[in-house]
């Protein structure tokens, strides 16, 4: 029998829960089965709403919590006093062992002050990063970090690096993957103080293929796979991608549609631009992983839908079954022993 | 009589060099009458570039210099060793009042250093700022600053909110021009040390008109229009905006043209499609101006064609009429004696 993957998920953190959450991990544990959802939140709205699926009763499990943790709230206090939140209920379970993942489209900030305070970090992990995969020309690069951490430090960035290496490599499957630092120029001494504290660090690292440093240009080009930087820069970056991919769309949509003949064109050329666009959808890779912490933690999009739900709680898997968190952590007390 | 506006233009910078520069003075002075433009390099090169042209010739002078800056060099040392360089030559042009402005396409390191050291700030001015004009859904947004200074002091950050302000309000005519700073969030204890610190400051300026924080995400929608923020961030941001777009429209024509029907219809929409991604080509600004400075500096793409460097050069002509660097200097004395 093949070894079950746990994951807790908070089903009343985002724009659209609890229907798309619950509606998420449905088609999740339908899709694989090997899962096991245990659904956090208030037991009779997340049962009224399981009442409209048909799926394996064995499989989801729903888990009373009375609280929820608003997107206003200050994180750190919120965490400590709502203890009987979706949020807090659910990371306790991963805690504790009874489940080995997190998936909420809930507050950020709650979900990665909780994944510090309550999931807790690995022995040796200075910083946990937020670490989206983001689409580029032919596929994907991995972005750490992303807002878990502003005002990071050389160290961080070098530990970044290292854990984006192995997610890269062995969840996405890119062996020896190209890590690169987000910088102003591709010249060594270009930068500022804290890439320029970082490159030699990197340059130094034995365990990563570091290949320099990438100017934001190339980014959506794939010139890197684990694209290296601190959290204020990193969801800038990320933010950018999402707003300027909306903003040339609707562009774009006005543009064809602004004459009679060029609508016409734009209905023969919609399946298969639609198709190709597809690629440069955020939302297919499910949310952001959490990396560094002793259980998995995905922050999904607040506006997140069923199918991003999906994608995030079906990213648990390969995380448990690659064995990421150990691997980080023999990673890390590789270097505590030098 | 038109006032007459000076601008020494480095012949021999960038990528297309001299040919598209040579091509674009030739433009500019043939659009503006009150234009003079003096083109620097080597003299027997711009004489067989000019050659091909017709334009008056009392508007077009060529001043040799023989010397050229690659990007390579390191610019402090190119900008003092150099002296017969076509960016040094020009830029000793602007110092000594012969031109008002200097636009090049050649190497930013040096043109920046030059910048500082041959133009010079104006007095009470921190850090002159590079800040280029980038386009939006429905208008543009002055990015301040993008490259010139990495490593900025809060109090910088506030000089460069002011002085985008002058140039929105009285270049590109924006009236009460809407200034924001990059966040990370829009709450205003969200951010990193630089920008919680310069949040109050611009909070407390009275003479700009300010509206808190801005996310990446909220740029290309027109959120704000002097958006304010580090070097780093900023070129970051720029470099991203480039590479995106040109991303998105190679995705774009892939999928168009992928089926014989989708061909057909890619045919059919281009001519509308053309005229409004021109609204997001950052060409069409011209260069980004360097504010602060005794005189106008403006920094062109490296690759820009004939194009981009007529809207460099004819930029100048707003920005002397409308007397920004006396604004600017009024604007820091105001500040000074506070």
């Amino acid at each position: 029998m093949q070894e079950r993957v746990k994951v807790a998920v908070d089903a009343m953190g985002g724009d659209n829960s609890p229907g798309e959450i619950v509606r998420g991990a449905v088609e999740a544990v339908t899709e694989r089965e090997e899962l096991v959802v245990f659904l956090t939140g208030a037991k009779e709205v997340i049962e009224t709403e399981l009442s409209h699926h048909t799926f394996p009763k064995d499989r989801i499990h729903v888990v009373d919590a009375r609280e929820i943790i608003t997107n206003d709230e200050a994180p750190v206090l919120a965490i400590r006093r709502k203890k009987d939140s979706s949020i807090v209920v659910a990371m306790n379970l991963v805690k504790k062992g009874e489940a080995d993942a997190f998936v909420s489209a809930g507050s950020t900030g709650a979900v990665l002050v909780g994944a510090q305070l309550l999931v807790g970090r690995i022995k040796g992990v200075e910083r946990p990063p937020l670490a989206p995969l983001i689409p580029t020309m032919d596929g994907i690069a991995l972005l750490i970090d992303c807002g878990a951490n502003v005002d990071a430090r050389s160290s961080h960035l070098v530990q970044f690096a290292k854990m984006g290496s192995i997610y890269m490599e062995n969840i996405v499957g890119i062996k020896n993957p190209r890590v690169a630092i987000v910088n102003i120029g591709v010249e060594e001494e270009k930068g500022n103080m804290l890439v320029k504290e970082t490159f030699p660090l990197l340059k130094n690292c034995n365990e990563i293929n570091f290949i320099g440093s990438i100017e934001a240009r190339e980014i959506p080009n794939g010139a890197a796979d684990v694209i290296v930087t601190e959290a204020f820069v990193g969801n800038v970056i990320l933010k950018l991608y999402e707003g300027l991919a909306a903003s040339l769309m609707k562009k774009i949509k006005q543009g064809m549609t602004s004459t009679p003949l060029s609508t016409l064109g734009a209905a023969l050329v919609k399946p298969q631009l639609k198709k190709t666009l597809k690629a440069f959808d955020l939302s297919q890779y499910g949310g952001a992983p959490m990396l560094g912490l002793n259980g998995l933690v995905v922050k999904s999009h607040g506006s997140s839908k069923s199918n991003e739900i999906k994608n995030s709680i079906i990213q648990c898997i390969a995380f448990k079954e690659q064995r990421i968190s150990e691997k980080i952590a023999a990673n890390i007390a590789i270097q505590e022993s030098i």
